[in-house]
């Protein structure tokens, strides 16, 4: 990333792919996240699922079909801010395997987390009553409720958000992210 | 863009926004185009409208209102994408007005050009029988036969691609960016 006269070269673009389910931290973490990257000097593209939709994906819905159409939307804007050198944070459910795949495959510098937090402790906390709406039927097709989430199977890293704080999560991700040469310390650039 | 050393920096984003009839040669210039702005250093990403359709916009027809959401899918990602220092080039018939206006507010580098041919040379040319079907009536919804084309009333540049070659566009093209001071050349990044 850097030049023999200490002059940064532009970084590597990279996909940090969060999913798990709906009240699990993704968007917390992938805040937090995002000022740790900036100060380490990477441009990030925050693509947060609910987000996103409104931009991408207006009249989906919340079949599989959709579903995999609006994470496919994602996984392909995600290639291409990639290819152009930024740092993308996708948090996104996701629940399917197979189109997470797609999304590695496609993208090549993509690095999964599995925000990971057990059913009833996120049933316990439901601050937007959004689990209670799910389980009285109100909210159909709700990923962990009526609809599947098929937890990853090699993740780069799983986060365990019921027993650690968002700032341990996120220490645990720039940890991982250096061990892996792919953050570079600010420090390192400057001749 | 280039520091005091000589050391290129990072380019600033830019769009580059090709509008026009369907054959007047928006596809044929953009990938010229592509080849002429990498030789000078440029990141580019090409975003075709047919080919974006692919990605972002299965499901969506040629109704005004789908028209619309599409350029604006186009438009959001040529945003995220110029932000991060990429040059796009987006090659998308984009008939109304007010979503061109749309976009050119949201990314603000933005280049617009008018791709220009008359209706009834594009109609002797016709080199897929688009326009046979159109004015058949086999292919509702044409932009120019049977759906309006709103021309732009300020673009940055109007290429009369009846009256000039591919290279005499490009050339006009890449001498308008320059006076634009939206181009560096080469030679000008080498210490």
């Amino acid at each position: 990333m850097t030049s023999s006269n200490g002059h940064r070269t532009p970084h590597a673009g990279l996909t940090i792919w969060l999913t798990g389910l709906s009240g699990a931290g993704k968007t917390t973490i992938a805040d937090r996240l995002e000022t740790e990257l900036v100060a380490r000097g990477r441009r990030v593209e925050k693509l947060d699922g609910d987000v996103v939709r409104q931009h991408l994906s207006k009249g989906l819905g919340f079949s599989k079909e959709d579903r995999d159409e609006n994470v496919r939307r994602i996984g392909w804007v995600a290639h291409r801010l990639t290819h152009h050198g930024a740092t993308v944070i996708a948090s996104v459910i996701s629940p399917y395997r197979d189109i997470r795949a797609e999304a590695r495959e496609l993208i090549g510098d993509f690095f999964e987390i599995y925000v990971k937090c057990a059913l009833d402790v996120l049933v316990r906390r439901d601050p937007k009553g959004l689990y209670a709406k799910a389980f009285s039927g109100e909210i159909p097709n709700f990923t962990g409720v009526s609809d599947p989430y098929e937890e990853p199977l090699f993740p780069e890293l799983t986060l365990e958000t019921a027993n650690e704080t968002v700032e341990q999560s996120v220490d645990r991700i720039i940890t991982r992210l250096e061990e892996a040469g792919l953050l570079v310390e600010p420090a390192a650039t400057v001749a």
